[in-house]
């Protein structure tokens, strides 16, 4: 597997573009309006919010997706059309609808995302008028990637974007993935924007289960806030325009389609954790040693999750037994007096707990690990075998600036 | 009912004292040990922390008290005796042996709580050296309470008491309290320390059944930030010495205990959600018409513990959208589409949603109401007559002041 350039344009018959339209509040000359389109017929797989309020984009998806197939999704950004009622509802039909015409498309072959404010009604006027611009924008190339990447950002500071080529059946397939996603992320759902694309050929339940298996091992172990957003979506989609031999479940080659796909959606969740709100560092938490990796992951996730640990992150300060106090509430057993707790970074890494008890350790070097960008908490239980590794930031002051007063 | 003067020594037969021995770090000045004593036995009913991971005093009290008498509570602050293993133990242990010992009392009738930073090996011989001081400093009065109260203390910015009387059996009856707590304080337990002295006479199966009512409809549905304790403790101490014949379930005066004792609860709660780390406001989120007052506690509670929403408060923004997407994430249903949202304070009412959907409003009133000290989120649904009343506070710039480097 190597890294490759192109996003979403870098897998073959793919095309993207984004332009400004006008939904984006104040002077701001941001693009807000993205599309992603492929030229042949996709293969589909997607994973929607599992909060009760849903957006209505995530209500028209689901129903366009059902078939497993699609062409195209088109995406905004700053305005989630989220508890806009009816009215919601019809303008995101419209906004599939209005794809569909310019790309002479069915309009069910169309998914449609939304990301920002909640319940204001959606400008649907603007992007009937920029619709044209929109598929004028298409291109083949990293330019119609960055374009629609730009687009589908609200308070992202990174860009977020990867691709990959395997080789599977002698033929070179390529996976790329854009996502955004900085505030309102929690663990146990597909928890922000994320659109992959593949020319690989794939029977449709073999996408499903690679996809599924791919959003478990990655944004789902990602926490930036607690808070699940009503919009959030990851989608895939597959149009063979490699050439390999449909790839199935029993294929061989599967689980290099797999590995491949869980490498592209960590990355993306690690970009997503070091791009949290306000964050200066990204905090990987991992444990081992758990009874089996459910608990494994309650652990790991409760201390990414607990504001006290986080905000221990941000100020550099060994507080393990912070650690421990947020993996005592995960409301999972475990061995607290078998408890080892690690600090790494590339300055290095140090003990301050073995046993479940405080061990001497340089107040000093502790600082300086947990000093880096990238800092890492290596919890080691002796229950058995069960591990996890799961992704977060620190908690600081700018968070609170960012969403003090997100609306103005 | 009324409100009277005196704290935990506002009832009769109850002393109370702190001194400062040098358990909290540095130049500081300030009590660190406090003891509560009364003069007859009593009656003990108590609610710990469900963190899996219990400091040593948690596991001494939790004995100490199985046999439902006890005559004193010895507390220190700057110290959680958490995490700390064996000798952990033997500290608390030697703690209530200490008290005991000066107070001529069995040692399995003193209680022992501590609060401050976990992992660090409780200095048992600060103690061991000051338990007489301790002792003298004892007194029956609002000297003794004020001095117990600021031991007990660790971030908090306000003094957390209260005492009232009520009329039982045509006697005179007492209840007093006071607590700390300001950080690391969720709902679903005993969430911090809590101490109430009464004088009333009641018996153990009442005193239990009347704390857990008032804990369940308090403390429970407080939430700071999330973070559970290893150390939290509400302990009641009731002495008989008013003179009321014995308080039973049965009794009509039951219910007038009840009322009393959980006014004292809910006014701690407030005074804590207020006092919340780095809090600017409290916020009071209610739910009506919610199917029961168990989806009604789970709505206001998600709303209330969501980081959006509370640094929506802090930003006075009528950010209303995340209330509901707090709620979507409950883990209960209710019909998102018949929710109504008020925005209230001294200030005035202002409706910002109906039926889930925007409604027009002035954001300059908006932002007057939310800018009071006091704000209230008034949630209504249409689903039933379940309701609940939740107190939390907002997430400030401070918050992670506090907690980006406690323990220097």
């Amino acid at each position: 597997m190597k890294e490759i350039k192109g996003g979403v344009c870098a897998a073959e018959g793919f095309t993207a573009g984004g332009i400004r339209c006008g939904i984006k509040k104040g002077n701001s000359q941001k693009k807000d309006l993205a599309l992603i389109y492929s030229l042949k017929p996709c293969i589909v797989s997607a994973m929607f919010t599992t909060n009760k309020v849903q957006a209505a984009c995530i209500q028209v998806s689901k129903e366009n997706i059902s078939d497993r197939k699609l062409r195209a999704v088109i995406v905004n950004s700053g305005n989630a059309n989220a508890c806009t009622g009816d009215e919601g509802l019809a303008a995101a039909k419209r906004m599939a609808h209005l794809a569909s015409n310019v790309l002479e498309v069915d309009a069910k072959d169309v998914a449609v995302a939304s990301t920002g404010v909640i319940g204001v009604p959606l400008p649907i006027e603007v992007i009937e008028k920029n619709i044209n611009a929109l598929k004028a924008s298409l291109r083949d190339d990293e330019t119609g990637n960055a374009d629609a990447l730009e687009a589908i950002m609200t308070t992202d500071t990174r860009k977020k974007e990867i691709a990959v080529e395997i080789e599977i059946d002698g033929k070179a397939v390529r996976i790329g993935a854009m996502a955004k996603g900085s505030g309102m992320i929690h663990p146990n759902m597909a928890t922000m924007l994320c659109f992959i694309t593949t020319d690989a050929a794939i029977d449709a339940a073999a996408l499903e289960k690679s996809l599924n298996s791919a959003v478990k091992h990655s944004f789902n172990r990602l926490t930036v806030d607690g808070d699940t957003s009503t919009n959030d979506m990851v989608l895939i989609m597959a149009n063979g325009e490699a050439g390999n031999k449909i790839l199935t479940e029993s294929d061989v080659d599967f689980s290099t389609f797999n590995k491949a796909l869980e490498y592209v959606c960590i990355y993306l969740t690690r970009l997503m954790a070091r791009d949290g709100e306000g964050a200066t560092k990204l905090v990987t938490v991992t444990v081992t040693g758990a009874s089996d990796d459910f608990i494994a992951e309650k652990l790991a996730k409760s201390a990414a999750s607990s504001s006290l640990v986080k905000t221990a992150c941000f100020g550099a300060d060994a507080n393990w037994g912070r650690v421990l106090c947020a993996m005592g509430y995960a409301g999972v057993d475990f061995n607290a007096e078998k408890t080892t707790v690690n600090f790494k970074s590339k300055a290095g890494t140090i003990k301050v707990c073995q046993d479940g008890k405080s061990i001497s350790f340089s107040e000093e070097k502790a600082k300086e690990i947990l000093s880096e960008e990238e800092i890492e908490i290596c919890i080691s239980l002796e229950d058995g075998r069960g591990s996890a590794e799961v992704w977060g930031c620190d908690l600081t002051y700018d968070y609170v600036k960012i969403n003090g007063d997100y609306r103005s």
